[in-house]
């Protein structure tokens, strides 16, 4: 009944709240982030129809004054795309006036 | 670019994402199960333009030989609803064939 | 090996570690935070020694420019006890110089 | 008022609820385990007091019906040490009769 357009884009809110909520909380310092920016891309590309993740944490923003943080939205960008059936999506996570916003990129066709 | 039905399912995906994933691991009993779910419901209702919630944790699968166990989705059913700009989605949590999978139910228009 | 005062302790230790990294991250409003608070004591409270679990969101601190936040140790003050054997722990956390700082508060005996 | 040994098996107790907590519920397949173990060491060795991590996630066990599970304390060993001021305490993560049973090793002294 969805169009595979609409299934597409689906997919990719499901990878963002997932992607978010697995990992928000997580400690994280400079020298820990490189190692955690990749365990994210990993894992979450092993969900259906998940082709692309890049994850980055923004390790000049990290507040080190305890040596290290928890991870949330304002430490970190992420990119990911979707292949539902052949109909790509593009979708973006990035801070937008103090709120993490997810937002869809692009979706072909 | 998108459309509102296209943004809608992107943001009842980023839903399943974020309950599933927050939640996942939580200790959980049967007596535990009701406040759990009113948490759940509560709190991704939250979420921008997240306009119902309903949870159903079936305690009666719980293995409770140590009393309590950790959330899955194999304890789970969950049904939302979206409103994005008057296009609005309903979309399900449930068991198939042993995975938890989520899908779309109806899209309108 | 260990005493029943230390394994206390260390069962203390789990729960902390366990409510703070299962629930940060949690969407939570001024509105929802009653059945989060309920929701994180009773699954808490179905780990094994634990005797009693109060959680206190401070709902005048969440930032509501959004209308929710994120749950993260700068909004909430725990405090717990376990009985293992006999030997009772009382442990808080709570803000510290911007550190949500969890401790010891009585070992008895 | 605690003794450093208590002190010490408090810390490891939170850093295992929180590491199983925190990462309960990660997508996980044979070939993303070995930069979850990482990202995972890495992260709670962050903590304070905490000296060294050690995750060995069981791929042997993972169920790849579905190309990927969900990481639970059924697929990880840990090992953990703590020095709170010259007290180490090690301890351990395991699978015990279907329970994921977390336990002190050894206090020194």
């Amino acid at each position: 009944m969805a169009t595979d357009a609409q299934q597409a884009c689906f997919e990719a809110g499901i990878k963002f709240g997932a992607l978010y909520h697995q990992f928000a909380g997580t400690p994280v310092s400079p020298a820990s982030a490189p190692s955690l920016e990749t365990a994210i891309e990993e894992s979450i590309r092993n969900q259906p129809f998940c082709e692309g993740v890049a994850v980055d944490i923004k390790t000049e923003r990290l507040d080190v004054e305890h040596g290290y943080t928890e991870l949330t939205g304002e430490y970190m960008d992420v990119e990911l795309r979707i292949d539902y059936e052949g109909t790509t999506v593009a979708a973006e996570m990035a801070m937008d006036d103090g709120y993490p916003l997810m937002r869809l990129a692009e979706i072909d066709p």
